[in-house]
């Protein structure tokens, strides 16, 4: 098919250039970094600050101009400002003529709040959605979202990164050797254990059989084992850590049930109040994150291993803005 | 607070009425009637037919003007001339003046595509509730919805029933004397397990762990019993039954593993192809399925009981229509 | 008007590319190949199948991401079956991130419900155009829409291809050497046999006065002849042979008013029922048909012609990838 | 169904009241004033003037919050001025809290351009539906539409009201008692035509064949009749008269073709230009037209006879007010 | 116009009722209680908490269904957790079927905003009304925005009230027996003073002439006073009172220029950081403010008084839910 | 970062070009043509004409297929006609499959409605933005807006260019050799004059005290002069010229004050009724706006400078068109 000249003299012809470029908010400038570098660019430079009375205030202070932009934050605490930062650097975007917007959130905020577990309660996990296409939205980047539907609940493409090629790789490398056992903290997660069972050359499954009190948040009621664990390494598996009591108690219930050892693995560490101190005591041996999040200094500790998350999500960026294939990345999932 | 008269003159004043009105599409137009007669009306008379080239035609022989409709249409087979003509009588209602419109699905056509399993597929539960968005529902409700997230997929309220009320009372009832177990035939759907559990005094839990291949749908592979269920009456619980292969694999798997007998308990009896030879087949004692789908008189057998969800649906109907409460129907939850 | 390299460093440059796909449910498979045989290309693999309860599932076995997609799909019987599969389609095609989605209907369902006939009907057609824009249709490709208003029904870009050249050419070559007239089966589409009659050297115009029932639709009442037919041969138009009761009739009253031969022109064939036998029992000569629609071989039959849409299609598919012009493929209009 | 009293005491109550308040724009106040009385209200005083640069100003000086208001405009010369004043005072009441927007238009602008006559030209029409529904428009309510199909551009309720009754009742009274042909002036609109027959006893139908020339609006090839009109009354039937030219000359063409007498009836009197000159000079013994459109003291002459078209809005107001049927004032259709 | 019973036997009837609740966030429950209180009511009880990593948790206790709701929450710090709660309520009001949600944000986040002082910046409070339409809010109830266009950002009903009346009785009631002026210590809101002028029986006008740095928010190059105030008690207005440079400064500038005595008048007390410090500091005798925002006890200082906003709030909610008139609350503005 | 070839064979690929395309309304043609002459390019040819009854038609005689097109109208009188037909042609464009459309507004109609003075107002400026945007406005270029916050009317970008470059260089090339003082004829307006006040050497600042009646719009009471003028030159500045009351007032107003000279400056030329007679009779020495509206050569004075706003409109043009930096032409402002 050739294509010939045929537009009339009423108009100025030019050849367009794609330009990338990386923003970023004050969550967590360090991944920002990380990934932009991987790309072999720098971030924008942005002023942002807080008004006396905390109204944040953003600008960027390059043009972006009919620029292919990606707007990294990660929803960390205090997470309301971390969210509404993202919001406005998008709204910024998109008056200053980005051409396309891409929103990148290694953790999606309010993911929990999916549904409604009780009458009368929001659907945040939309709600947040809908505030992000609102501000100027047009694709959306995660990771590992806490339910494969949130997908749903934006209107376009949404990009869904998993970690688990790098935690499995990882853990394949150091415990591959030894009887493992996939051991998922939740009934309600165990498709997630199927696949890391996958990678870890069909491993046997467990779960740990426990109610959450709707009520009261954060705490969960401990509770046995369902599945063969005795004399293995048990890997436990989960999206994130927040304030990791469920998590402490399952490893401690897989210890008493014979485990012999217990290493967990967690895309997403939050972290919240006594997290620290309890993935200390727990018994697991080796607590597997990645940097999703920033992790404070002060958080760090024997036993936690922070792998970087980083050149997955410049992969993901580079094929999104050369149009290339992000499925491809996952070898057809995704 | 007193309200005085303080209206200017250039206006004429009513007291409004306001009018429930049932309508139904030719799906499932024996449970529409069921819901009507419980309410105490009728519904709406209404032509529906299709052209000579499957096009659908719609009217109804009454106005709705002003009038707050609840149109009742099950997504059965086949689904998508079902989707279409509520999709239509959606459009109708709404150019009709209708004051607000109640779309009553109970069974929510794709519900099951409510992710991307790979990369270029659609989010087809999403874009149903678009569809359904944009023809002019206000509000749903559903009934045991595939997943909970389902809800988040439409942009309004969505009254989210559920028959496990229905179906465990039952059981209570008729099997509540003997050792039970309750087992979910899919890992990841143990919740709900948990849920009859409750119900059925602190019942044991299991599941079955089992793999499916996402390139061919409707196949499973069979797997063993994860959970304790030797000498127990096993009350096998799901959403829906489709082909039947998993539940009645599980039902095998079960006796197999020295279960005492099987009772299986579904919302949605979908019942396709294989689905009625593969139940009489397997060792089940008794399948117990509301009526939310029709059901070919030519498809019930021995052991199939079908208790009716009218009661439920007109129940929320009425509270809707009357400002009342569904969440109060089951307790605080929904 | 030059231009200078402006931009600042903290990006990465592109010449982009453009890429045109061709997609194709599975109604009319046929037209979709010739039309990406015609543009030098190859449809994208895609796989397509109904669940077991008559769900469509759809994926794109390529990478779509930054492509100009074209998908194709006409909507034949089972109509709704078709429509549903096109919506579920562009939902897949927007959520992989194509670049610009265009809708190719050959034929656009629904379109004869383009207006209230009666109170309390639907206006299927503006739902249609709805469905197709809230999936994520960027633009529609159409050929001889029912009416020229349904146009604007969606709120973007319509090219609206006219078969009148392809058909009045196949004409003229055939009997443009005799008295020929241009008849209207219909009063209320006489404009388009206007069209006819310039491009056939000015034949005189007719039509057929009769009344359609709006409660019995498919089924007419035949009338008289308005205009001189005799010793003519009489060019037929429309756009539709649905059941071909309507044009079988006309055709008859023509001879029975002392019209020498019959020549039936129409873009779609619906064939409908028993449309083939009527067509073969009225006294037409020939019955001269697109291909927009799939015919099935036992349709066939002596004095039917087939000429082809594709390049039609094809044609206007380049001029909208290369930002030429459509209109000029039709001299100005359109 | 007995309604109880369960709500909580966190509430205070009361019964609702709904006001029906009629508002009107500068165009064609008398026509408000005869529906505002009809009605046994009267109009909402409203202030409305242009500033020195031509912006339209406007205010209500009654408070229209929570009132059911019916706001009507003709879109009368200089029409850009009606239709935005029209759209202000919508803007006007929806920000003043009106309860619910019925936009009444006897005449509905740009009713002419409601499809692409040729390539790169809006769509009018549809623009104009636009422009009211983000205005704040809820429902039309509009009279004897060019096409039908322009109640599908607007995505609400549009209670599409019928002049025929009107019109044909004068005529059958007047001139029932002759032999009567009805006649469209145009072959694209003899649907029109065939109802007036019906209304007339059957009476036998013709048209005016011509052609209009699309770059030169406003002017018409004048043409021969089709069908039998030899000493009958002709009704010349059409929905609107602009500058008469076509009517004019199909009135001296029927005058030719022998007609006893020609009476021209028409919902909308545009009457621009030289229309008035147009229809005296013709040979038509009356011309009829409703009042949807003002008509200047000075535009009056002998033989132009104006029914008011009042008593149909206020009925069709009364309906939808007090949520009656708009269908039934038309015999089911509409 | 007589009512006559015209409904079809299908359906069933009844009389609605209206029903008022109060909602309430956290950031500021005095005030919504003295609202409730005034209106006669109770807040809803509502469970409302942060999950360990910062996520907000909202659930009204009772059922909203049907409801006309008044969620009120005023943005105060920290203000993005304030903003997110109130959004978050929404969203549960909206699944929970509330009839109508207003929402009343005595002072308005972000409201400074309101459009770009440079490139490249977003327009934070137009986001902010977008994020509160989308979450859905139908109307909105707001005190003293700081600029009256921001009511253009909302596609919706507004109602903005003033405290000026509340302010300026203060003040004339206290003050008006001297020589009093109004200062504005911004010469671009001067209109404000103008107000006050004529609220103070045509007091003279000043304004402080001063330049703010746009890249150094919250500080301020003090000025010289432009107008006569020597030997005046000089009013000074402004809309907010943040960090209270600006103010303090001008306070200071007025004694320096001879003024006899200096009053300060704003609506909203943000109090930001040095506020209260420099306020005690700067000359004047008495700072004047309401209660949209919470005043911390630790804050309050002799020369502050604090007017109740409550009764103005209630009013205004009683108008909108008896469907009176906001405007006639301020004499036909507003 | 390499970008190496990695699409299927399953389609075509070419290199986009992007045109820019100059189209123009019949209100200000002279302007458009300097605007695409500056460019290096002519306006696209366009038919637009008005029908017999007021309706504008507008058709592009050129392919705007995938152009980058602006279309300039300015809202001259009759600003209603203009208004529309600058709508018309977006809808025209948009159906044409313009790539993306840029609307620039030399002066935007009903900028001074941009909020509701009092109740049951329309805050017209909001409902001019949300037009252009459902007709299809991508992005908005406009001069001097009538406040910044009709920006944030518009939900996109909008580049809005400050005429104060051109006007004050201007007059400090002609003036600046003597003892100027700038002054704003409305105290709402002090923050402009503080504007040129920086670019004229920090020129002290005055203003004019005056009360509007907004009960009857155009008409102002004359006031008193706030600030130091005697024996100076003063630029009094404003952003439009409406009628020439409250400007000629506040010349006259200064020379009574003691002025050495008075030189008026504003943008925009609107010149309604007496403006030409009152601007002659006032005691200004000159009269400077520029041509964002046309002016009648029987307007043109002594006295009257027109300065060209062509230059700042096609260097915007050409950044938006080459993605470069509008912000840049400001040094970082706008």
């Amino acid at each position: 098919m050739k294509e010939k000249e045929r537009h009339p003299s009423a108009s100025i012809k030019k050849r367009p250039k794609r330009r990338l470029m990386v923003l970023s908010g004050r969550a967590h400038p360090g991944l920002a970094q990380e990934v932009a570098a991987d790309l072999g660019t720098e971030l924008v430079p942005t002023s942002a600050y807080n008004f006396a009375n905390g109204e944040i205030y953003v600008r960027f202070e390059e043009s972006v101009r009919g620029a292919d932009v990606f707007i990294l934050q990660s929803h960390t605490a205090p997470i309301n400002e971390a969210i509404m930062e993202h919001l406005l650097m998008i709204d910024a975007a998109k008056r200053a003529s980005a051409k396309r917007i891409t929103v990148v959130m290694p953790f999606y905020g309010y993911a929990r709040q999916d549904k409604k577990h009780r009458g009368r309660e929001p659907i945040s996990a939309r709600m947040i959605a809908d505030m992000f296409a609102v501000a100027g939205a047009d694709r959306l980047i995660c990771i590992d979202l806490h339910t494969d539907q949130i997908q749903g609940f934006f209107d376009g493409p949404v990009d869904h990164l998993m970690a688990i090629p790098i935690l499995s790789a990882y853990v394949a490398e150091k415990y591959g050797d030894q009887d493992l056992a996939v051991v998922s903290p939740d009934a309600g997660r165990i498709k997630v254990a199927e696949q890391w069972s996958k990678r870890l050359g069909g491993a046997p499954l467990a779960f740990i059989h426990k109610t959450r009190d709707i009520n009261r948040p954060n705490e969960t009621v401990a509770n046995r084992v369902v599945g063969e664990v005795e004399g293995r390494v048990c890997v436990l598996v989960d999206d994130m850590i927040d304030t990791g009591g469920t998590i402490a108690k399952a490893a401690d219930a897989l210890m008493e049930a014979g485990a012999k050892d217990v290493v967990i693995a967690a895309t997403h560490p939050i972290l919240s109040g006594p997290a620290v101190e309890r993935l200390q005591a727990c018994g697991a041996r080796e607590i597997i994150v990645t940097n999703t999040l920033p992790i404070d200094p002060e958080q760090e500790f024997d036993g936690l291993t922070v792998l970087s998350i980083a050149p997955l999500i410049s992969a993901a960026v580079r094929e999104v803005f050369l149009d290339g294939s992000v499925t491809s990345l996952f070898g057809g999932r995704a």
